[in-house]
């Protein structure tokens, strides 16, 4: 049997305190106690995960006795372990003792977080003074007491672990505490002045520090949260039907290149192929999933393995490895990143059949078991068993994924993760994080919540989301709350369709549907999809399945997108302002920056993503707000309740300017604005908040 | 600085499978994931406690990839690490992979559980022999692939890791899988009957077996879960006023004792007692909190500490340690236990006072520092400060609860925990669990929840509650969900008032308030507490405040209990038969055993408690339904919306006897019953559910 961690009462080693005792407690709470830290994956079970540049909120509860003041701050420790920030948390909800701040890695690797709580001598004499001197208790008493806490700023100067900075300031402040010539509040002033104030609560004095941590927090790059992902299958790019012999003739890497210069225009940042390795021919499906096969009907591509190899091999028809390494060429050439279609399963052609059957499940009459659901059979499907020969399938697996990263690719989608046992994706993770960390795996696991979460949990970098079925203004508000919960462990990346998924509401909806869903899934989150055809509003599910009909999966699927756009009917320019906006924003590239706003129409969504100055690398901050109906069918007139803090703006700002990122428009905005929304001629509003500081310079 | 103690990722050892590997994977998942199980306090930070006899819910997320079946067991293993029951846990919200059971600890001590999940080849084969053979796929393979399955099942017997009495059956399935003769049907038939499957789910065939665990489970005696207490200031016991010299004449531990024959009568388990230490003088407050204190006031017990001694000494006007023995020796004979009141206060007259002043907070003029929350002063009260002489202070408080153990105190209420560090009771609930397990502390820490879950989390065995303050039925509702949620670490006391809370609800109600709170207190929650005069609805309070007038803290009370009896005014009946009936039903013995039902007026609280057979310890099942009232000032009729999977009836069960246990009235009701409810006649029905097997006894 296996044994799975998870973690009983660890022993934690005890530094003496500054205040001094003589007991020791070996794992205790501390003298301030640090409980539910975020982010912690499991308790610890799981490293939390975040990117380069990303700003990862940090939220514990931490409390004292009694009333004395304390504080909270966070240490952000870099791979080799050198302190690399000291933020103060601020208390948000001191009902709850809930502290909360954040940090922000800026370089990959193995980072961690501690948590540090303290009382607060300085904090709890000024509280004490402001009360007692005006009410004249204890005078003396109480500045004699403000000397002794201010001196111990100077004996921290003195033994070098306190900047000078301050030592002015708090020798002026003692020098007054002790001027009796002065009356009590003017003695007071300048020990409880905002600026010193201020100081000692960016460096404050700490008794009775107790450390929680260090906490796991894994840095990758930035592509692991942000980008645009464009899905097509390259033997449809430039395959066409040849008149004269009465068949297709596949499209090809090479021609495939050729549609990557679209691509890129349209502002993607990765180009994702579906499998192409060989395909078998025995149990072919035919078009629309069918059992009978045409002559000449290509087959699917994720019935991978043929006599002209497996997993590792190129289909013939679409070129050699020379084509490959060329496309991956064209595409870096292009700004494009490649990410190649992981399908672990074959085809009864697959060479690991004849090779390695101890990879499949053998059945009592010695036949190789193909996937079924019974009644149902899918004969073209061998699935891989991973109880025989686990270690040879690893390693094979591995392999293969080592001989793409090889030629170029740099993410992987994976098909279908949760039909394969959770531990080996486990394993083939945790290796490519130390081999290839640089390597983005997104999940295709449309399955349970525990599955996806743990799949995250385990490695995968990103999992495709149920965003395809939350459609109402209540169900995405919820699903990205619960999406903000999950954000250490799972990235969502949103979709509006695949090329095995097309909802009704995508197929009734048309060519509103189609803008609609692209706007809300570009803006929502960081990483978005779009499966090709999605341009050509491309609607129309085979009857009685939610996907398409004349799936590619089956056929060859060519399409004239220069003619849609010369014609005024492809959704390009929309596709292409969206990826623009994605990347001139970086609030949009974050996922928990998100907030929500309330609107008198319950079909209508609004949210923001704010990024503060210190946040965006650009010197200011980054505010995008998002008006949208949610309904494809219906119209819909709002007055919206702006959360202004939300928004980065000023309490109490009058007004201020926003221009529609959409449109070009500019307006004049309050807390309450109006807006009026129409799916077909204006499903949304993305709006860049004009912020004060920017406009002078408009 | 204290370091404390949040898991970074632990490693755990690995065993080989007996499907066989090769690579071995240090603290990973798994084959089979188990996730967020409980109870596991923190992620392992403390443990989780139970009590004897406790049934403690079980729970885990746990799941395979694909389509095999799996189960999952929950193993319990007693302190000295001996298995002592696995249980299957079942499946009961497969959507999120929720698998659910119990466990039943015996005895005291350091007991563990772990969890093991499999997959469940039997259960897998079944499912699909089921499907195939009736449709005529794949018949023959099938079978044989059955008598694969079934002959793992002889080979556990023949290796003696399976008892063999599932062996004639098995062989028998065997035999039919394997006769030709016989129709497919009838071949398979034996294998997949009802009886084959259940032994093969109660000790399964398992391949790849996870581990999770083992996770800690405290076990305390019964009494730190289930008591009822009745809180008295032992010098109002007797005390009476002399005529002749105008003055008090307090009550003593002999008064007080014989007052033990009327509080044990009404079914009580703890005699609590405020503090018994001497009383200092200085600042002696005067009646109802004033400050001008009259010549005979005894001044508060909480000021704790005089010249005649401190903590560990007794007032003079009540008795010697002599009277004390006395006092225990006489409440152990009529089955009390005696809680004491722990305050770690003093009054300047405290001999620490002059003999650690170091214990103290010394101002910076030299004078030890009393409690204040400026501009507010009280000056009768110094508080200890823990950071200047930690380890001596820990041991001269933790000698004075030795000293009182030793003089048979087994209870401990300890006045404002909150108000002292937090790792000072976590060291010394540690060492009293070594030292003296039996030992239970009530920690009144009316706090934020934070520090009221920390506090239970570090070892006190029970918390007061925020019960006084929730009033409606969906209040109640709620706050008896958070409580079920934190059992692990909290186990709640419900007090309807105590001597420092009388809330508008209770000083506005009178009788009827007084009546339902204590219905409510002692049918909810295991533990509940009676504060003396509540029998005879003391409901007045000081005016501005939530505390009753001419408060015991500050005089002698003394009160005729024997005529309000007489004169048929006092609740002693009530509580006396509320005790009786939560003797009577273990039911009511337990916490987390509760379920809420729904009633068509949301005054109406509607919740049962209940018990399977095994439970009991009687043997039979135990149900208790409660329909209440939660205004005290209107009544209420409501049809109820009974879940009867809830009360333990069968599904589909149309009508069931219950019987009233305040009236002893019987009535037939089904899943719909109306209730009529006043709160002055019949503010509730507690019943009583007869089940099937009883009634035929009746």
């Amino acid at each position: 049997m296996s044994v799975s961690a998870t973690p009983s009462r660890p022993a934690a080693p005890v530094v003496a305190e500054r205040t001094g005792e003589a007991l020791s407690l070996s794992g205790g709470v501390g003298r301030i106690p640090i409980m539910a830290v975020e982010p912690v994956v499991d308790g610890g079970r799981f490293p939390a995960r975040a990117t380069v540049g990303e700003t990862v909120p940090v939220r514990v509860n931490a409390f004292r006795e009694g009333h004395d003041a304390m504080g909270v701050q966070v240490v952000l420790l870099d791979p080799a372990g050198t302190e690399r920030g000291r933020e103060p948390l601020r208390s948000t909800n001191p009902g709850l003792d809930l502290w909360e701040g954040s940090v922000r890695p800026d370089a990959e690797g193995a980072w961690s977080f501690r948590i540090e709580a303290f009382s607060a001598p300085y904090a709890t004499w000024a509280h004490v003074a402001e009360i007692k001197v005006p009410a004249g208790i204890d005078v003396d008493l109480v500045l004699v007491e403000g000397v002794q806490v201010l001196s111990r700023v100077l004996d921290e100067i003195a033994a070098g672990t306190r900047p000078a900075q301050d030592g002015p300031r708090v020798r002026a402040a003692i020098d007054a505490l002790r001027n009796h010539a002065l009356s009590p509040e003017a003695r007071l002033a300048p020990a409880i002045a905002e600026d010193l104030r201020e100081a000692l609560t960016r460096r404050p004095l700490r008794d009775g520090v107790t450390v929680s941590g260090p906490h796991a927090l894994v840095v990758q790059r930035p592509r692991a949260l942000y980008g645009s992902w464009y899905e097509f299958f390259p033997r449809s790019e430039g395959a066409r039907f040849d008149p004269e012999h009465g068949g297709w003739i596949s499209g090809t890497l090479r021609t495939a290149a050729e549609g990557l210069d679209r691509i890129a225009a349209m502002g993607f940042d990765v180009a994702y192929l579906t499998p192409i390795s060989p395909i078998g021919t025995t149990f072919r499906k035919g078009r629309n999933n069918t059992l009978d096969v045409r002559p000449g009907d290509p087959g699917s591509p994720y019935a991978i393995g043929s006599a002209a190899g497996g997993h590792d091999a190129i289909h013939p028809d679409l070129g050699t490895i020379t084509d490959f390494d060329a496309f991956v060429a064209h595409a870096h050439d292009l700004g494009l990143e490649v990410a190649l279609d992981v399908a672990l399963q074959c085809s009864p052609d697959h060479p690991w059949v004849a090779e390695h059957p101890e990879w499949f499940e053998v059945r009592a009459d010695g036949t190789i078991a193909y996937a079924e659901n019974p009644p149902k059979k899918y004969q073209d499907i061998y699935p891989l068993s991973f109880d025989t020969d686990y270690a040879g399938l690893y390693r094979a697996v591995r392999d293969v994924l080592e001989h793409w990263v090889r030629h170029g690719v740099t993410l992987f989608r994976v098909d279908n993760p949760h039909t394969k046992p959770v531990r080996f994706w486990e394993q083939l993770l945790a290796e490519f994080s130390r081999t290839h960390p640089e390597v983005v795996f997104l999940a295709e696991a449309f399955t349970r919540p525990t599955m996806m979460h743990t799949l995250g949990k385990v490695g995968f970098h990103q999992s495709y989301t149920y965003y395809t079925w939350r459609h109402t203004a209540e169900e995405l508000r919820e699903y990205l709350e619960e999406l903000v919960e999950s954000a250490p462990y799972m990235r969502p990346s949103f979709w509006p369709t695949t090329h095995d998924i097309l909802t009704p509401f995508m197929s009734s909806g048309g060519r509103s549907a189609f803008r609609l869903r692209a706007i809300l899934a570009a803006t929502l989150v960081p990483t978005w999809g779009i499966y090709s055809g999605y341009e050509l509003v491309e609607d129309v599910p085979r009857p009685g399945a939610e996907e398409q009909i004349d799936n590619e999966k089956y056929e060859y699927h060519p399409r004239d997108y220069a003619g849609a756009v010369r014609a005024g009917t492809s959704l390009e320019p929309l596709l292409t302002r969206l990826n623009e906006i994605r990347r001139d924003h970086p609030a949009l590239q974050q996922l928990t920056d998100i907030s929500f706003h309330e609107a008198d129409d319950d079909q209508v969504l609004v949210f923001s993503k704010h990024l503060d100055a210190a946040a965006t690398g650009t010197g200011r901050p980054d505010t995008v707000l998002v008006a949208s109906v949610t309904a494809h069918d219906r119209g819909a007139g709002a007055t919206l309740d702006l959360d202004l803090e939300a928004l980065g703006l000023a309490p109490g700002t009058e007004s201020f300017e926003v221009e529609d990122l959409l449109t070009g428009e500019r307006w004049t905005w309050d807390a309450h604005p109006v807006v009026i929304l129409d799916p077909a001629s204006r499903p949304a509003h993305v709006l860049r908040i004009v912020h004060p500081e920017e406009s002078l310079h408009v």
